[in-house]
């Protein structure tokens, strides 16, 4: 299907369940995605960063959009990430996704290599020029160790090399020069601006985002769907008390002992924890090299779920 | 083979030449091998950072490894990088090359998530059980932002899991503790210690060190095996002005413009445009997304080649 | 005077007006402080980064918060910066701003040290046992290179060890954590917790933050007081429009070319280009050893005036 | 006195001893003075990064520099530190440590603002014309976040602006550049090219650096004293092994619990335990808000020693 221009509303990041022995298991991630579209999502991510993107293998990744664009057939627009280090690593990827049925791709800035921002805007021109599917940029600062400069974001929408811009990097201010410059402009239509935050989804669609792709939606899908609608109704304070409900929820996320294990063990194994309290998928198990969350800081996640009203 | 233990001297990360449309450029590749095996290089390392690791996709770097150890038959010893985000995307690179013939794997610490030193013992401990051939350590915070801790080096090599640690870090201090630890612990045996320095050859050996990767070896192979040899007899005083001259050498990769490309462009078209003008590969392309040198700042390396007796 | 608990409003934090041989220009800053006051603002911070306090001698420190002090003689707070490297220094600042007269310091945490959270909270500590006013944390991670904590920050304001927080961190989704736990724990009371961003104050005021200090407030205080008014009765519509005049701006930061100077010259040097353009300072040199802009770029500074109908 | 051009041999950075109360020890200091100059160092540096000076006050500082260049009384050149912000804040150190009668400043970079390469120049030739004694450079970007270039920092050599640099970046390769800049341009003369390296004395020294300013030779200067001969010799290989045993000692840095403190923390509290149980200061307190070492952590610090031989 073609993605709407814009895109908006709530687009989970879907995570990546996996069995004991670390394969991709088909019958609960097709329970995720059941659980996610009857809660009312407005499209699906896989193979983002709370999908374990990096941590799955190449036949892995396409096992997951296989298995999505061929469940949700078309029902809702599916984007596909498209992460590795620089250029042609990338466009191997985002024809192999775009073959798998995935409706756009997500692509990050190079990384590993030193890169200047003449280098980003070529690759992003290479990958749109040779991509069969619209682009959208991938914010995510914390994991390439650039930011991408809001002005380069909107040259390049102008181009039209980018669809959107899905945003992790946690700096609303320059979000906001995005979000304005995309309507301002004359020269820009149907940007797609997207929020990757758990925890500023109201700010965000306040200053005038168009949807958000929260991790911790695949938790609590109803609540984001309905912090959505709040906020496109109008509806500040209500919206801000559900925004903080989920904030509460995020805090999940340091259920891990930050002595034993990353950021990344720590989130994801909660995300993966609660989805399996919350009975959606068979197993909590993360991709190596990640640490495992101990039963006790499993038992952790799930008060959060209940302070929620989870479970 | 079996890759000698400790590895000494001088092991090239090999450049790898591309066509003018980026694909591999088998015939300056072997020609760069013959260039680097006929100056006495005492192994070779592909698929490392100069060699553009990061930039090939997953079938230019089977062809890189395919090529070189089946030209050098066993001659001398063939390690091969296995450069991905995490230990399931490495496990595949390290199948992929040792099939493919390389004698050791070079592994790089999982980097793009926010990774814990657990996490780190835990990805090479499972690398090592599941390869093939000897693993040994790629110290490169430049590229993935965290820097490898003497001290975990030294346990996994205790435990088995690690073969040897090539160092870039250009932190000398902790290089040093690597050493004297390996040297003097009763529990390590056989362990190679090399700097990835193309400044440090002298200090690290007499510090030592058992050998070196310099990128630069692939510019001037003959000056890095005369100043090993000078450091294995003890000659400091010829060695240091062997290395200076490498030093004043090494100045190229300043040659591009850094208003215009990032150090990675800049570092590795100046290597690459050096062996077109030393006439050992047809063309100094370099992959994707990263910025050519301009004619002017090709000229720019040439200098540094005359003013190191080299054009 | 006893500072309000919580603080609300807007709090510009005052350039430092200088003659051409750098010394204080007393009267460009009485002049500034009657255009503040003028304009309905809530408290004056003096002596924090965007008064330039890290250039300032401990003469010219001292004589600034004299300077105000004397002016406003009570009419309305006067928080003070007590910006050095560590504990000892700071308790100096301290005792310097209060016998000056300010009504309350805003205190960084540790920095050029290698710093322990331990260490951070011991500091403010042993600043609040030895200050006879209030204290407010400033979180600026930009200039110390460490992120405060928010539980960190709630829990010394439950031990009453902090009376606030300027956040200027960039990091709303931080700060809201810090708005929401100072409103729920049972255990803090009258915690004032004030932003530091000039382009989010509405989503900061709608998360539920007090104030607002944007450096940006010297320059149209009249258009922070309206964006403040605006969001205190949940016309959230026309506060967005505000804030978004606000944010192009803002853009003045960009007016000094990159290549030539950095980000603290370009944006210091910009807020007194235009309070030198709006006439209320009459001389718009910076502190060494910040490159000035050229008259080419204040040029480009009044655009910026001209463009939010402030000239 | 005249500092010699270029200044030779081992500089200890003094550590400064405080009593109990956190005032300066004076009996203390000057008994490790006499404890350093016995033991033939070639000049003693005040207020560094060891001395703890950036915790001090600028009265303790000036009582520090007092005392030491009092009781020294010209046998052996005196250097002071001038650490602060920006060039106004230091030029007040700076005539402050010249006027209580020190040698040479040297001045670190601007930190707290960020910082264009323009502007570090500007300082240290603003720093320069004012300094009523030579001026050396201080490269610290552990501490200031930004690393001086070789290139800035031989020409303001050239330009007779700067008499010399202290290197603690850890990065020799850089620090080489300097040095053999320093031997090779016409166009400098007498620069003191000095390492901060604790570890890498030798390799400083080999690579011809003319001198050392390693903290840890508070604790052991005969070894750093025995250290600097027998590289002067060209006795390498002697060299080496004292090197290592210093390295080994150095291990003490690590005695305090990466959990409970800060770097700086650990390894100024051991320089100060190692002094205390060496008998030459009476009291091992650091300065605010340092986590002081426990007793178990003291005797950690002793084991050290007592490896040395030096218990």
């Amino acid at each position: 299907m073609t993605i709407p221009a814009p895109l908006t509303g709530v687009v989970p990041p879907v995570c990546t369940p996996l069995t004991p022995s670390r394969e991709v298991d088909v019958p609960s991630l097709l329970r995720l995605v059941d659980h996610l579209v009857r809660s009312g999502v407005h499209g699906l991510f896989v193979l983002g960063t709370s999908s374990e993107a990096a941590y799955l293998t190449d036949a892995q990744r396409r096992l997951v959009v296989e298995t999505v664009t061929g469940h949700v057939g078309g029902q809702l627009p599916v984007l596909a990430g498209a992460i590795d280090l620089t250029t042609p690593r990338v466009l191997d990827h985002v024809a192999s996704v775009a073959a798998a049925g995935a409706d756009a791709v997500v692509v990050i800035s190079p990384f590993y290599t030193s890169t200047h921002p003449a280098e980003i805007a070529r690759h992003y021109r290479l990958v749109a020029a040779a991509s069969p599917v619209p682009v959208l940029a991938y914010d995510l600062p914390g994991a390439v160790h650039t930011k991408l400069p809001a002005e380069l974001v909107l040259s390049l929408a102008a181009e039209g090399v980018l669809a959107g811009l899905k945003d992790s990097s946690g700096d609303l201010g320059a979000f906001r020069e995005v979000v304005v410059g995309a309507r301002t402009r004359g020269d820009i239509n149907g940007f797609s601006v997207l929020t990757g935050s758990e925890l500023l989804v109201d700010a965000a669609l306040a200053a005038g985002a168009d949807g958000a792709v929260p991790g911790l939606a695949n938790v609590d899908p109803e609540g984001y769907v309905r912090l959505d609608r709040l906020c496109r109704v109008g509806d500040w304070e209500r919206a801000r008390v559900e925004q903080e409900r989920l904030c509460a929820l995020f805090g999940m996320v340091k259920a891990g002992d930050p002595a034993r294990m990353g950021a990344s063990s720590a989130a994801l194994g909660a995300f993966k924890a609660a989805l399996y309290l919350r009975g959606v998928i068979e197993c909590p198990v993360t991709a190596e090299p990640q640490v495992p969350l101990s039963e006790r800081e499993i038992e952790g996640v799930g008060k959060f779920l209940s302070g929620a009203g989870l479970l």
